[in-house]
């Protein structure tokens, strides 16, 4: 039976680029979703069987849509990275020049990232918001009179797609910026240990324990564990109430990732285990002295000799 | 002179009404902006005097056009802070009914506030993104033909300043939703020290620092201090690299706060202090034993004694 | 067979007086050793089964003889411990008066515990080292003129066995003196877990280790366990080169404390394992929130689903 | 005015080696004490300028009577450190063999030390305790029948100052071992800073502070400072309530030994400030990054700017 992978669409999304780039998956069908929680929705429905979505960009930072989404509601988990650099275009219809553009249409993420460059070369330009930046050039290239731009910020890939003229290339204004996109898929048999994994987790704190953040972060620290994302999200119970989407170095089946899962499942209120997954640059761990599976295995067996058992 | 106060308009947001509660602000002039971004540059050209910005929502987290405008550029200040309840209601022209609502314009972040009432009640209805929730009722109100959308999400008084008519109010999915808004304006003299006092500081990490959060975060632990918000913001530099948004109890002018922020000027590369101010709460800050400012005189007069100096 | 019980004598010492105190000794042998090391030797060799041994004072703080005899050698371990009130009396030979006192024997540490009162009523008395307090008393008694002192400070029942006058009682200066003493025996079963338990071990730190004593410390606080006793003793090799004899509260087969012990065990270059034992006061530990045997396993147990093991 | 030293006599002990290393003192009087308590008694008296007393061996660890005599009465600060080799040597009457020893006379310390030696050499040989060292030697010399034993451990200068004979060099089981001593003054001027100085202090906690020592400890490591010797005293109060010697790099000059020292002023019932004052060993602090003294400066300034003041 063919794999379905559901993704951020539509066709000509970072999403979709992201997901091409996964290579199991181009044996499968691609299956474009209008949001984030819509193609999750699918996944936790059987539907699909996984789903490609952004999480992380190195300008925007956290993707709050997806990081909510996988917070609550059935378990989901991660299985696998993807990073995409991001780089934008302005387009437009043919025929249409850079003097003619009076508004310029596009997602407002991508806008926050071309906004210098709008500044400096289209200053009186306004913004049309749309709901991705594939969207905005489909409606660019099949709208009507009343879509309300002339130009569209975009992946060069979706300006292709539609026909579109490309007035200015790589207008993003952060060399390098990247999207790094996961792969979720239901709760399974784990991705294969690898040495270069990432473990990604979302914790509650207990409304009764001072020390609060710090407590969490010591679990870490205490096992040699290094932090590679920490974003706050508001629990959405009241102002001022949040929770940590974290990543860190390690799988679940290391014996430091174990135990400081443990711990942290006693001091949190929750711990939702969201995955443990092979890091896409495939950079090996470098584990602090005294944390490998070895330590804590002798560390085991005194115990044992020590309790006799 | 009359002081000019900007807010991120147009007129009926939500941060119009966090202005128009900031009493002292009646006796000045109000002007709106299109952008957070807008606002706070046209501050730092002293062409207003002081702005109303979002900076954090219980159920969408922080607001990151602010807490990045905040944290390049020439400095500057929060001298106050605002809370304001946040109700949605469906507006639409007159005469038209919740059935004939095929699509529906909102800002993404309302969008995201009422999606499980449009789940229920408009579940065919599709989404319109806009600039502001205002400038949704602006629309409909003022729009042609092609602005894309029959109803727009926003705040009662948008949809009573555009005569739209109410078709469903209180759509929030959570009761009880709060945005913050903090005033802003350049340095100058600090707002005076009340006991019930935050004060908001951006911290960049050295990469040369192992530890690096934890070691962050200690620095308000061994003096007792209580965060009360951290969000983690991209540096905009490289996938990973995060700088962090933190609030705290305490007044600048506070010994501990002062000995904190020197310690996180020491290990930090750059501390951004964004200004100490009173709670709108009013809610005095509960001093930890033993870090009151009598005691940290006491220590000082008798490190005093010690140096013979 | 008759359990052999060791203690550090001669007939006549506070350690007489504390194994007499354990009840479970009556039906045992008593045997005196002349020091707390040839106690610990007959007990390694299987000479005797057990011995009392002095381990702190609170006025003279731990006895090295003791820790270090511990600290190296074939393991032993502490299976109970006994509190003993320290009162001293001023003895003396029938017919001497206090005004014929010129010089004092007794034990440094018992000098140490009376030199106030001295200082006071026998100011230009001369001190006399001896080897235990009841050995002075003994001196006394069957000394003949050299034995060079006049009176002896010693338990009152060490006056009574040696027939000596008692000239001033409970001469101590510190009133509640009291000597802790623990009962020693080879590695076997463990004492039972009362749940009002202590374990005591004698940590050794490796030298390329960062933060030190802070980072052992941190095994206890991380998992809610409370130290009694710390006290640093040299590991003999160098100048500042110190280890660390530790009580804390609780037992081996507790979760809390087995994860502690394994994480010492991990970064410390030696962990040795000095016993866990029940309290004398029979204080039940006051075990932190989160931190009991429970919260472990629903962790471990939660761990377990999540490897899928 | 002649300089008065005191010392932990008579003459011969390792004290006055220590003393007669001082370069300065050989200027000035020396004056043997019977006790560490009488020397720095006489101190504060003003019966002399300086004493000079052992506070810490590599193999017997912290010497009690001075820690406790620092502890507590009116306040002295250690000035001055020296470190002596300890070298211990069997000494005897002229024509006593090692075969006629049978009984030996030294300090507790000194036998301790050598155990190890009279084990495999004069197994048979009964310990007789003496005041010190160079008493053992002097009480051989000058004795009678009575003083109860055929040979002293000693110094070798206390058994060529007593004209014995030496039977036995180099006793001591461990190879290296140094007793530290410092030199003790009333407070006045503080010596001058040299960059590589330690600080002394004593710490009481507060019964009502959780985390203890663990916060004490802190107080050190965030201000990147390397304690060099923790010895726990009991306060006498009861059984298990402990106090803190402690030693550490720096001068209480240096900014973060002030910071530091004002922490745990705050945190600590007391804290008895015992001096800052040049190491022997001339070893500079390394001192840790961004805690030197242009780091808190330019914190300072910082924070100076932020209050406007």
């Amino acid at each position: 039976m063919t794999t379905r992978y559901g993704y951020l669409g539509p066709e000509g999304t970072f999403t979709q680029m992201a997901l091409l780039s996964w290579t199991a998956s181009h044996e499968g069908e691609h299956v474009p979703f209008g949001s984030v929680d819509s193609a999750l929705d699918a996944l936790r429905r059987s539907e699909i069987d996984a789903a490609m979505v952004p999480i992380e960009n190195s300008v925007e930072g956290g993707v709050s849509a997806t990081l909510d989404a996988l917070a609550s509601g059935d378990p989901l988990v991660v299985i696998g990275e993807v990073n995409v650099p991001i780089t934008f275009v302005l387009a437009a219809r043919h025929g249409v020049q850079r003097a003619d553009v009076h508004a310029v249409g596009t997602h407002s993420h991508a806008w926050a990232q071309v906004r210098g460059w709008m500044d400096r070369h289209l200053p009186h330009a306004t913004y049309v918001p749309t709901l991705s930046t594939a969207a905005a050039a489909a409606g660019l290239a099949h709208g009507e009179a009343g879509h309300g731009y002339d130009a569209a910020v975009c992946a060069p890939v979706a300006a292709a797609n539609h026909g579109l003229e490309v007035l200015a290339e790589d207008i993003g204004d952060r060399a390098g910026a990247v999207t790094r996109f996961v792969l979720v898929a239901r709760p399974g048999e784990l991705p294969e240990r690898t040495g270069a994994d990432k473990t990604t987790v979302m914790l509650f704190q207990r409304d009764d324990r001072a020390g609060g953040l710090l407590e969490l972060l010591e679990q870490f620290s205490v096992r040699g564990i290094n932090m590679t994302r920490l974003e706050s999200r508001p629990t959405k119970d009241f102002l001022g109430s949040y929770c940590f989407s974290i990543d860190f170095e390690g799988h679940v089946l290391d014996e430091r990732v174990g135990e400081a899962l443990m711990g942290l499942k006693r001091v949190c209120a929750e711990v939702r285990f969201l995955g443990s997954y092979p890091r896409e640059d495939g950079a090996q761990t470098d584990v602090a002295p005294l944390t490998g599976d070895a330590d804590f295995s002798a560390a085991r067996d005194w115990l044992r000799s020590l309790r006799g058992t």
